[in-house]
């Protein structure tokens, strides 16, 4: 089975790096020169105190024609409908898409898609971008795969290999409740942290941000009618001290002046929201102040 | 007419350098050590790039027994109890007193205080204390005094001998306007720009920050009942335009890892939403968040 990887980011890299031993991998780069140096010199996986080489082919965007057999598209949130206009340009649509954002801002886009298996999947593996080949495995997470539409033979096939590789993916049986419970400790912590620019462990430690984090964390379970909330936060809140010395993706996002992906969190609960018209004032209002910690990044 | 000033910090030491040539002072500080500096070498004030010494008479508070025919209470609404309490002290309890306290919080001890005479005020003016009997007046603004109980006689002898020094005390009819409209610049600016350390001047300048002060604004007015909340509102901003390039004093506490008047400002509204039954959900979001980064000044 043929895998390709649309994005070579943080996450991009890491699987690269990871599943090239059990499946060919071509990787696919926003831009031309990523793709030169990837062929370069490979892709350097660090862990720990120790570096490895991994050769993958790697290409620009604009070569990516849909033909292998699974296709993980690894892009922010943000850039997914740039990559999605260019299916509409392939002589014969992909056939397994696994897509890998943050938040469920995606899944509007993937109903009406023309492929006909589609998978998603969230990815709690700590990993940072060093260089444009260079990735860093900071801390052991999971992977956790779902089937979105159609048929999931590929992504069997996809999660078997992980083990072999000391690269876990679970198969998980419901992907809303995959996604939700990802999507709520980053609704969470995200913010918060990112506005009191503190590690997450602290929104614990701290009992008025941990008044602050139950009172948003009610509002969240409100908006998306959480079954059993007690659970649920109880989840969020192993994540929160799992991931304790941590400092958050949108903290960093916002202390590198990078776009965050707030809009497929809390955007998405602010659509939610809308749709079900319930009041999410508290969602509204960090949603504004990250909003405004990006504006100031970009006019600065 | 003789006058006395509780409290020596920003506040109490402009007051007491302006006034000094129209009465005789006598200020009470909280250390004996800053009222024996002050005996020694005067206070200095500052102003642009000029420095004046005023020969001001001080002692340590516990010499302090009412005599003098206005007081002006200069301390912060948190240290307010422990200076009444002196109070129950005193052989006869003083004539006039003169509140200065930011916020509304202070409101509720004055009704049940054995004092014929009270006066509230507010103070506009940018100062910052340099050290302990130095300040620096760095902005002009304006000083409203109001009665809130009693006879107002020396309040307007007060108010007309500021006139002579340069030192602008403007009488106001209605004390509870007058205070509101100082409450509702501080609950806005303060708590947004401690937050999210920026001058004030951004919480216009950036249009997400400026939609999180209306959707602030607005639950402000709602829980204190704002007859005209448009005039209100523009007040505010004229306020925040005027100070644009100001730092608040609620981020300069937490910059210098002091306790903050929260309690005093949003404190105030959160009881006053308690009393009317009303959601405040945003006013609270925002105390828990300053009582957060307070509570991590006192740990770290």
């Amino acid at each position: 089975m043929e895998i390709g990887i649309i994005g070579a980011g943080s996450v991009g890299l890491l699987f690269a790096s990871y599943l090239n031993n059990s499946f060919p991998i071509r990787i696919y780069t926003r831009t031309f020169e990523q793709a030169e140096e990837i062929n370069k010199k490979g892709i350097l996986l660090q862990k720990e105190l120790k570096e490895k080489r991994v050769n993958v082919t790697a290409f620009p965007i604009s070569k990516w024609t849909g033909k292998e057999d699974l296709t993980i598209i690894a892009v922010k949130q943000y850039q997914l409908p740039s990559i999605l206009d260019l299916l509409h340009k392939f002589d014969s649509f992909p056939q397994n898409l696994l897509f890998l954002q943050n938040g469920m801002g995606h899944l509007k886009y993937l109903e009406s898609i023309p492929v006909p298996n589609i998978f998603v999947g969230s990815v709690e593996h700590g990993a940072s971008k060093i260089n444009s080949y260079t990735v860093r495995h900071n801390g052991e997470g999971s992977i956790n795969v779902a089937l979105f539409k159609g048929d999931s033979f590929r992504l069997k096939e996809f999660s078997e290999a992980g083990a072999s590789v000391n690269f876990q993916i679970n198969m998980q049986e419901d992907y809303y409740e995959m996604l939700i419970n990802k999507l709520i400790a980053n609704a969470v912590i995200n913010p918060l942290t990112a506005i009191l620019q503190v590690e997450n462990g602290e929104l614990i430690s701290n009992p008025h941000y941990f008044a602050a984090v139950k009172k948003l964390f009610l509002e969240i379970s409100y908006v998306l009618n959480l079954q059993n909330p007690i659970r649920k936060f109880r989840d969020m809140i192993r994540i929160c001290k799992k991931t304790a010395a941590n400092r958050s993706s949108m903290l960093k996002d916002i202390e590198a002046g990078s776009k965050t992906e707030i809009d497929a969190i809390l955007g998405f609960l602010l659509d939610e929201a809308a749709i079900q018209k319930k009041n999410a004032s508290n969602i509204k209002t960090y949603y504004l102040l990250i909003k405004g910690k990006e504006h100031r990044r970009r006019v600065n």
